[in-house]
């Protein structure tokens, strides 16, 4: 398994477009479209929030088909907290795109990211349908990346080729988000395309094995969004035999996709809303793999523990204070060790060893700057 | 019942006193102690982190035979995650009291605030001893108040008079707090006096259920100290008949109790760690009360919200957001309503109704400031 460069056209069948249709005032690109040329399993993870954003009502719904071949994507308008009309647009939206591409509307997935509560601009979208599908192409990959984009300051992409079944597999993803939540400007949203052949129920697996290990680790401010989305299509094109036992070949497409996907995950942690630096954060010796996860996330989240690092003020008593607060039972003053790299460094870890169990699990975070609070306090 | 001028050593029978003796490089008061001139009846709630200093561990055994005659407090040091030795300066100091008072160490109730993980300069205090309790005064309860500060820019005290059971019945406190957690330098700390008769055990279920709905209401950033405690001695002076029963008296005397903390709760608040602004943030529409407590305390946790209100820019997404991210079942953009007054204002308030019950609750917190950061971050 190596790196490569790209992000979702890497992958055989695969092209994507990015443009700019008016609904940011910025002018930046506010849409993006990914499509496979032929149809692909299909699998999606989404936000547990339970204000969920009108696309995501929809897409769920459409993947439960296990099977897609495109995904349009807005960014600037959330299309959540918009009522019925909001749920109209997103329909409406995957009805244009599936005539377009001449496909069927339940095989198109809808994502949007942006403010919440104002009515989504469908006009703009529709009007932008003909030119958006026209300029879909094989190297449209970094237009679709930055089509996604809200308060991020750079594109996030990856992709990894890989030998599976004799076959040269690869996946390629792109991402973005600033912060884990911010309803005005940012949602966290990830699309994976690979050209593997991959059984659309082991891909759902897959999906969800490695989003808990990878999107699910990360936090830049502890807030959940009523937007966040991962999808993964898989078209098979690579020729490889259809992966449909969770054997040798599942693992190591797991682990490739993983790669991928931590690799995103990372690029938003760093990316992250008024980041400095870069948190690493690893507890040990928990009773569980979910418990060693808790408490990482007790840290990444403590305002405390995050200032303490944007000042580079090494202060471990913030982060013993914040796995205290969960009372896990046995945790004692005793038994704690806190050890952690200097705090003036862009990159900085912390290492927690509970002693209480043999279970560790990492989460990565950034620190908590001034630069957060003036994103947040002056948007419009 | 109305309110009165004082704090501590307003009810009968109370003497303070505060000093400075060494432990702070600012100069600043340090040390206080509040005295009844008869053994009390006690009780104490205290920090449910799991990670608690030294002083909590030994008023928790010493308040076990309910009555207590004096409360000693040191700030600046938290005598926190300082192992054997910590521990036994703190019964050392319960010591020195008691002989310096002449009663038994086990009256003695010890509080401290200040850094974790830094010996607690023991030499000091006891040094100060005999100075501390020769002051001792009718009045010294604003003395008191200061000798308790850590990060707080003001004292706090309140006090109260009602008649109960044909007698006049003061109830008085004073508090410190700047966050809800600041390992380093801050705390929450709570001390009441009264010169009620109350039942030891009733004394203990009253201030548990206030502290329940007052100080356990508040939050400034969201994280748990190490130190967090609230005490009350009832001297009985007053001459009432003890309250033994959860009749009227009891209930006359829980509400007056709850009107002492709850205006030392929200003086917390106002004087957060950088707070420009008093938020009131109340959920109802709630299957239970704890629920609506949950829901009002995502709010006022999250950083978008604080941010938002900081920068008056009134964001009600955020709030659904914060409300829908516990994934509450029956919650849906369709039930839940959001108002909120302006947000420009000093004092705000946020209204949300779940819509799927008829319980409610009421969390106070401040905004997310610059100003917050730059205490958290410049520190040392």
């Amino acid at each position: 398994m190596k790196p490569i460069a790209g992000g979702v056209t890497a992958p055989k069948g695969f092209l994507a477009n990015g443009m700019y249709c008016g609904i940011k005032r910025s002018g930046r690109f506010d849409l993006a479209l990914i499509a496979s040329e032929v149809p692909a399993a299909a699998a999606g993870v989404f936000t547990k929030n339970s204000i969920k954003a009108a696309p995501l009502l929809v897409s769920m719904k459409h993947l439960r088909h296990r099977k897609a071949q495109a995904i349009i994507i807005n960014s600037g308008n959330a299309n959540c907290f918009t009522g019925a009309f909001g749920l109209h647009y997103a329909r409406q939206t995957a009805k244009r795109i599936a005539q377009g591409l001449g496909i069927k509307p339940q095989d198109v997935v809808v994502a949007s990211t942006g403010i919440i509560g104002k009515p989504l601009p469908f006009k703009k979208i529709a009007d932008a349908t003909a030119v958006l599908i026209k300029g879909l192409s094989r190297t449209g990959g970094k237009r679709a990346a930055r089509g996604i984009l809200t308060t991020d300051t750079c594109i996030k992409e990856k992709a990894f080729r890989l030998r599976l079944g004799g076959k040269l597999i690869t996946i390629g993803g792109c991402a973005k988000g600033s912060g884990m939540i911010d309803p005005s400007m940012a949602t966290m949203l990830a699309f994976i395309t690979t050209d593997a052949a991959v059984q659309p129920k082991l891909l759902k697996k897959a999906l969800e094995t490695v989003t808990e290990n990878t999107f699910n680790r990360i936090t830049v401010d502890g807030c959940m969004s009523t937007n966040d989305m991962v999808t993964i299509l898989a078209n098979g094109t690579a020729g490889n035999k259809t992966i449909t036992r969770t054997r040798t070949e599942f693992h190591k497409f797991c682990a490739a996709l993983e790669s991928v996907c931590l690799d995103l995950a990372k690029k938003i942690v760093k990316d992250g809303e008024g980041a400095t630096k870069f948190l690493e954060i690893q507890v040990c010796g928990a009773k569980t793999e979910r418990q060693a996860k808790r408490a990482a996330k007790a840290i990444a989240n403590s305002n405390l523990v995050k200032t303490a690092v944007y000042g580079s003020n090494p202060n471990w008593g913030r982060v013993a204070a914040a796995v205290g607060s969960l009372a896990i039972p046995g945790v004692t003053p005793e038994r704690l060790k806190v050890k952690f790299s200097p705090f003036h460094k862009k990159e900085v870890w912390i290492h927690v060893d509970l002693n209480i169990g043999s279970h560790k699990a990492t989460v990565y975070t950034c620190d908590l700057s001034h630069e957060y609070l003036r994103i947040n306090t002056k948007y419009n």
